[in-house]
């Protein structure tokens, strides 16, 4: 059988290695990239699954719009209202099967042979691979502590003229950073000045610990006039309530919109209304918000826990930012002491003793950096992050 | 902005024109493609969708595996094994998000531009837009009463070298033909022998009205060395338990099956685990034979009377075999006695005698047959059907 020859632009043994790692029994791991089970509002999720086979079954049950589901975009339009997102309605955004869709659908609509798409270094591995199934060259931009180096992403812009940005803004995987403010109205003012459409992925914002973060570039698009011509944004409920609904969002202009939407007619023809009939009904329950206070409390005690193991157990041969939302630790290996200053190999050697995490390196799109690495909090009780760091400090000592 | 020029592969205008004649209020539709929600085992899906957030919420609320969760793969792989698939295991297939996203998937893994693929003309439309997407041309082969025509199917094989050949064997859409047997084995032959992949979908075997179809192609597969490398098979459960489920499946030699699932992995990740695990509760509950029981008998009774009906109104106006399962009537106006030849025409004029149907003309990769039409049974009950014929019958002679 001849296959396609776009399958051969994609690089999946990076991430068949990461999953291997996994496995072993006994083992600490702060190698996933999914929140905890344990956290799920199921009395909610399985309250709102009643209501919708109860009293409406038909429709949740039958095939629904390629849109989405009627009241669910309704309740993701005030979602979004209450996150600072002015005049939203819910025919600016369609329902997609986990925000993982809403980027196939993006890359179908916009990118083919002969396109870049600029994305941060390091940025979201599905995200590189799903982009490269369609052809264009994928170059990253810097990080550092305060999100992507905007100065050298409009270097990029004008050098590869791309045909989209691809951001993380607020506590990205795996960078964990958090864009500033003022990064972000630049980032909008250079979309506009360069006619460049910018994705805004943004999956983790609910989840900060302490003080909210800045509004999404969509919230600030307000204040950048034309700047919400050139924007994407993906929502998600994966994070916050439950990956296994699929229930993600795409909110566009409407001539994206139009396209990506007749894209998903030949993808699945609609996300599960049963889904979306469930998701609707627990939006519009009120529950929500205790559910994004208690995860936040939960992901913030680890968080802090981590860090404190992380500068106790590594020292100076670990240098990372405490992350202020989100769920990963990103850092890099300094070599201080003589310690492993290499990624891959301190994952191997982490795993003999019985701890994981993944190597950062496969997250670049390209010039990867071999001593960063990215950790986990979320999946870990305290007690399980003390016990683990301190197998990390013994392995890179070791 | 600029968007990717595989959006001018398709064209949905002809999509669009069909769904915009559904909107009229007291109208009788036998326009739509689906099953009737008031058949649907309400009472089996909230049971199962119960009992899956009672006794597992984690895994069926949690990110899953790409290939699909295990006890619905090994539901499906017994589902299958029911139906005379032999020797068939759950790593022999993956759960897709509605069939459809198995067309995709294949498009994605095996199509781009040069290569032809052939379809039944008429076939499923959103196949055809599907598969355009990728690159490649699309081209019909024609069909009879018993299915397609297999010796003008290999002498385009002979001619066009396609990648793939797309059958809808078993009471396809919109055709309601049913593939002979001897055809079955014939096509199972001609893929061996010029090592062609044969996609064989099958969404609606399972809806027969009187004696069982001839095996699914996969089933016979058995009988025709080699053959089984050369076919994949796609399922769903969207016309047999509910379509908002969204739950297909793609069983397909492994070495396909691998890149299908690489590029799951990048277009949603995977299926609602909710969906799934609700899917697999209910397929091990027992209650699926009788409500294929329920389901055939009802849509048997609808088409024994559309089709009375059809002969009654329409006379030899209207040229058509009776279908033996499925949801579909297809069939040519003649313009006998001066009535109206066009399937266009007359759907125009149907509507404003309050019923509605689609024309044919749009299911054609090419060489559209402008006289043909598809009347669906399924969602109308016995009463809407006299009415709704009737309706036609006057539309057709005014």
């Amino acid at each position: 059988m001849k296959f396609a020859q776009r399958l051969e632009l994609v690089e999946t043994s990076a991430i068949r290695e990461l999953f291997k790692l996994l496995g072993k029994p006994g083992i600490i791991s702060f190698a996933g990239g999914f929140p905890d089970s344990a956290m799920f509002d199921v009395l909610g999720i399985r309250e709102a699954s009643q209501r919708v086979l109860t009293e409406q079954p038909g429709p949740a049950l039958q095939y629904g719009a390629t849109e989405g589901h009627p009241p669910l975009r309704e309740a993701i339009a005030g979602f979004m209202a209450g996150k600072g997102v002015r005049g939203l309605s819910a025919n600016d955004l369609i329902v997609t099967t986990g925000s993982q869709q809403a980027l196939d659908l993006i890359a179908k609509t916009l990118l083919e042979p002969g396109d870049t798409a600029l994305v941060e270094a390091p940025t979201f591995l599905a995200t590189i691979q799903c982009f490269r199934l369609y052809g264009p060259q994928v170059l990253g931009v810097p990080i550092d502590a305060e999100g992507v180096r905007v100065d050298l992403l409009e270097e990029s812009v004008k050098r590869h003229r791309p045909k989209l940005i691809y951001l993380i803004p607020t506590f990205g995987n795996p960078s964990g950073a958090m864009l500033s403010l003022e990064r972000r109205l630049k980032i909008l003012r250079l979309a506009v000045q360069h006619q460049v459409v910018v994705v805004e992925d943004d999956p983790y914002g609910d989840l900060y610990f302490g003080a909210e973060p800045p509004p999404s570039l969509l919230a600030l698009s307000d204040q950048v006039p034309g700047s919400r011509d050139w924007l994407l944004h993906c929502g998600s409920l994966s994070k916050v309530l439950s990956p296994g609904l699929r229930v993600g969002w795409l909110i566009a202009p409407p001539a994206l919109l139009q396209r990506a939407t007749m894209c998903k007619q030949f993808s699945d023809a609609h996300t599960s209304t049963y889904a979306q009939a469930t998701a609707a009904e627990y939006l519009n329950s009120g529950r929500m918000p205790a559910t994004l206070d208690h995860v936040r409390q939960v992901y913030g005690q680890r968080a802090a826990a981590m860090g404190a193991a992380l500068r106790r157990e590594l020292g100076d041969a670990f240098s990372f930012n405490q992350p202020q939302g989100g769920l990963f630790f990103w850092g890099r290996l300094t070599g201080a002491g003589g310690a492993l200053k290499d990624g891959q190999a301190f994952a191997k050697k982490a795993i003999e003793h019985n701890v994981a995490f993944v190597p950062g390196a496969p997250f670049f799109a390209d010039q990867p950096d071999a001593s960063s690495l990215r950790l986990s909090f979320a999946t870990s009780d305290l007690d399980k992050i003390e016990e683990g760091v301190k197998r990390l400090g013994a392995a890179l000592r070791s």
